[in-house]
């Protein structure tokens, strides 16, 4: 998506630590006008699809994925990181492993908001390890719901996310794919490579 | 808001400690439908009011932000609740007392976000005992900018955070009170009192 990449090449940042800095518009402030645009080429990405519900997790895939709501009309349900009184005893739950934090958490959604009638799209802001996107799944699979896909925003190419959800035969979709940020040098795949 | 009350009292759930479930729609799954509504009602609530930026703080403030967003045509920005490595150093705060948690944990929106140019239109999901609200003003305050009303989903007009923020000169628009939710009955202020 060349908007995107685009915005990418303005004001992404390269930080110490392989972190991309996207948030002045992806996960800090937020662009509502190009998150719309992501929104709306999700939809396209998945057109024909049966989708009853728009799976992410919290924080971050939030924004991302009420925007992309509305092209698909259907619910969203985020994924809840923290244990919380207001969330219901009975849930779904995955694991992901956080490789920042060095452990394990848990992310959870209530068995209200998730049945096995469901053809859920999974959509997030990044794909790097793949572990918050494997959490999901897990969670889609303990519903027995039917995982049309993911929609990512962006994909680090370079990591070993993209290469375990095709073993996980999750249809990925990223709408722009990082192969390189060394030296601070952002790099994109070649369409043709997508 | 009509549509609003009518769906709070169709699956509204008042639980043990005064906690309102609103989680089919709100704050865990998300009734985009609906909740575009919202964004509407506060735009109009705000109408002829200058607005450059919305700003809430993660996490269930998030969604209505940015659906709101779309009606103001502004960036939205969400103060974080943790310190992250994706976070700037360089932060205005604002301290908020969880009464749930009874400690005091600290909001942060980076300094390249927010400045004395802007005018701040404040939106979050419930208005209870004020205390979000009030981090929020704090961290508006310290970027010196203008700070336009809060636009609040649901407050729970029993508690105090109304008058406290009347104390505090914010320009409160609640799409709908609660004046009563004893023995698991949800009444709401007539419109003429609110």
């Amino acid at each position: 998506m060349e908007l995107l990449k685009k915005k990418i090449m303005e004001v992404g940042r390269v930080e110490a630590g392989g972190v991309l800095k996207v948030d002045s518009f992806l996960n800090h402030q937020l662009d509502i006008e190009l998150l719309n645009e992501v929104g709306k080429e999700f939809k396209k990405r998945f057109e024909g699809k049966k989708v009853t519900k728009i799976l992410t997790a919290e924080v971050s895939g939030i924004a991302i994925a009420v925007l992309a709501g509305q092209y698909f009309n259907v619910p969203v349900v985020f994924a809840k990181k923290t244990e919380s009184k207001n969330l219901d005893k009975d849930t779904f739950q995955g694991e992901v492993y956080s490789y920042t934090k060095e452990k394990h958490y848990k992310i959870r959604v209530s068995k209200r908001y998730l049945d096995s009638s469901d053809h859920v799209l999974i959509i997030d802001d990044f794909l790097a390890n793949g572990q918050a996107l494997l959490g999901l799944k897990q969670i889609v699979d303990e519903a027995k719901a039917q995982l049309v896909g993911a929609g990512i925003v962006i994909e680090k190419g370079f990591q070993k996310g993209g290469q375990l959800a095709k073993e996980a035969n999750i249809h990925v979709e990223s709408l722009a794919i990082i192969s390189s940020m060394e030296d601070g040098k952002i790099s994109f795949k070649e369409p043709s490579q997508e």
